[in-house]
């Protein structure tokens, strides 16, 4: 019995608060992938974890045993760190769109396997998917081949890497078992884990619009992704980032690529997403093994220069997409019709609802609600000011990239509803909350 | 929302130790019943309800809420009380044999939905078919007309009485859910209640061969049960018993029907297994109305007139079964060879372990481990001294009825290890612990 438990005794261990022997947990996984354990034993299993925790050891045995439940890629060839960014999720995230062209720029591989959209979170898929021409389904092969040739890829996971993963996040999402930090962990890093990085930097985003409310929670959850970054042989750092307010000025596919390049470009540039870009790339470096004080620097060398951009338009090339919209953005589809959003009147814009505003976005039908939803990457919102800005009565706030149908009164409504104007100026937040570091 | 929530909004709820507000646990039933809800998020939301529990009102509306997934009987005719009576089910316990035609033949009709077995515990269905001929699928109508004719029948519940517990009980059982008040009571009582009785008796076990572990928890139950049966309509009577060896000197299919005749005739009967029978014949006609005083006197009279050994000769008749074993139990299924078991040692036997020799008797054949297992009728243990006795080595402690198949020195060796003789005498509880009554 001890030696090979059935599922009811695995459940039965955790429901119990017990932790599971060596061994044990791999074998459930090899049963779930098997189809020995069903989807209700792996969801009460998965429930079970929620309410009792695991430890470092039991957290590092589940995630390697989602990795052995597919193919990891090949190990690299000899050459500089490969290094990958992962993000929680935050309304106008477009982060990775920046960073990753940047890191490369400033010499490291950057193979990002990335996600879509569901929810209100946005997905860089997706994003990229806006880009006339751009193909996220790169075989494993080619992908390592656009990364040692340009720098950087950004693709979609192939259904041979950690297929555990995917049907146990499935599962959780339509169970209510997302917020159990040892299994986001074991999810994220098992598929940085499986593309053999050298180091991870994850951005944990902070508040309202964000994945962890609290930044003490935040911070816990940063803590167990270093430490199992570490237990899997990556170096991991971890951004604690704000996410109370849409993060830059656009929140909608071909937006954000538009305003993604607008930053590679310097052209006006969001300085909180700035910042954020500027920080997470410069992590990228010192997980690389570059010094605390160069690797900032090194970032900025490379957005200066133009090599970023070069990298993006590179990358775009490569994935089959049309590097000509980094010179010319009106080459990305935009919505027929849009609608001004002006302020109702005078003072200070107190603060932006970024969960409203990306379940607007969604409505728009520039998300998904599930993962059949097909997405509309004209449509999404355009800021012409942020949090803590002076505005008067009738000053253009906001502009909606309207979608085919719908009523441009009431997505207007919504969208001045999540925008709150006040008499005194707000506090405002910094952007960068906290980094906490593997050891 | 607040009027139609998704699955995974009803689950987050009970996660979250928050109440359901009426009407959605029924919608989350009836989601399940029609397919909306699936496997996966019942089993989410019975772990979540193991850890956060339920209150009174939320138990009564998932009870009421089970029993409109199927078809209850019709409302019975006028005539004597309708009382049953329900054990969490212990190891040779064939109460059920007894007591209910003891409390028919003291007036009451007692229509008994019964179950099978699975795992270390007997089923009262399994235990009726090892006589020969009884039919235990009764339809509703022929299950009532036997109990109006003859006061009472022993059936198995038809597939459209109470659906939802048939399939929230499997999973259950293989998501190591069982042991959650709320939902045991909703289990239990959603069956009972379907049946219109108006009155309940139930036999919670109480030790390490019993459902539940320690006397607090088994309490504990025993107060939402009579609550819960309460609020359903049913006067409620909970009797706690002792499970810590096994009750009656037999365990396995046909030899336990051969002790529940020898008791009904009044042959040798066990005496802690004739307290518990009359103990809770004599509830089943206090919760039907008669007084405590004349309640146990009227038992008494019916099983010394014989009259019980006719309502089960009756019974069985009516069942197609054959009822001349009630005067020639040699008309039961015999084993083909046996085994006497010895005592190796003088002393006094300390304990026999109820569970072991649950696990044994499944080994020969006598339970399930799966629902699809077959069952031998003929296999069992038959006990020749019980907890307390004095015994001189050698001389025979019980005999095991052997499968066709299986080697006989590791059956006994498994009975010798289960039975504990000690060099003084031990002390042993009562076997009536508790009871609690609805108010």
């Amino acid at each position: 019995m001890s030696h090979s438990p059935s599922p009811v005794q695995v459940i039965l261990r955790k429901r119990s608060g017990e932790a599971h022997p060596p061994g044990e947990i791999e074998a459930f996984i090899e049963g779930f992938v098997d189809g020995s354990v069903t989807d209700y034993q792996m969801t009460a299993w998965m429930m079970a974890v929620l309410f009792q925790g695991m430890s470092r050891q039991e957290t590092a045995r589940l995630t390697r045993a989602m990795i052995a439940s597919g193919h990891s890629l090949p190990a690299w060839a000899e050459g500089p760190p490969v290094i990958d960014k992962h993000s929680t999720g935050g309304i106008g995230d477009k982060v990775s769109l920046i960073v990753a062209p940047l890191a490369a720029a400033s010499g490291l591989r950057v193979p990002m396997i990335s996600g879509r959209s569901l929810g209100h979170t946005g997905g860089t898929l997706d994003k990229l998917e806006a880009i006339p021409g751009y193909r996220v389904d790169q075989a494993p092969a080619g992908f390592r081949a656009i990364v040692e040739r340009v720098g950087v890829s950004i693709s979609g996971a192939s259904n041979d890497l950690v297929p555990a993963d995917r049907r146990m996040y499935a599962l959780r999402d339509v169970s209510g078992i997302i917020e159990s930090p040892p299994l986001i962990v074991s999810s994220i890093l098992s598929k940085k884990a499986a593309a053999r990085l050298d180091g991870l930097v994850l951005d944990v985003k902070v508040g309202s619009g964000g994945f962890m409310p609290t930044q003490g929670k935040a911070e816990e959850l940063a803590r167990m992704l270093c430490t199992a970054g570490s237990d899997l042989g990556m170096k991991t750092e971890v951004i604690l980032s704000g996410m109370d307010e849409p993060l830059g000025r656009t929140v909608g596919n071909a937006l954000e690529v538009a305003e993604a390049i607008d930053v590679l470009k310097k052209q006006n540039p969001d300085p909180r997403l700035t910042e954020l870009c500027l920080e997470i790339a410069a992590a990228m470096l010192r997980v690389g093994g570059e010094s605390d004080a160069k690797s900032r620097r090194r970032v900025e060398e490379g957005w200066s220069s133009g090599r970023g951009l070069e990298r993006f338009a590179a990358m775009i090339q490569e994935h089959g997409g049309d590097p000509r919209v980094t010179e010319d953005p009106s080459r990305l589809p935009r919505a027929a019709s849009t609608r001004k959003v002006e302020a109702r009147e005078d003072g200070w814009i107190q603060s932006v609802d970024a969960r409203a505003v990306g379940d607007l976005v969604v409505d728009l039908g520039g998300g998904r609600r599930r993962a059949e939803d097909r997405i509309d990457p004209r449509v999404g919102i355009e800021f012409f000011c942020a949090t803590g800005a002076q505005v008067k009565a009738g000053q253009p706030l906001a502009e909606i990239h309207l979608p085919e149908t719908g009523s441009a009164e009431e997505f207007e409504e919504r969208l001045q509803e999540s925008i709150r104007i006040d008499s005194e100026p707000p506090s405002r937040g910094a952007i960068i909350l906290g980094r906490v570091r593997s050891t």
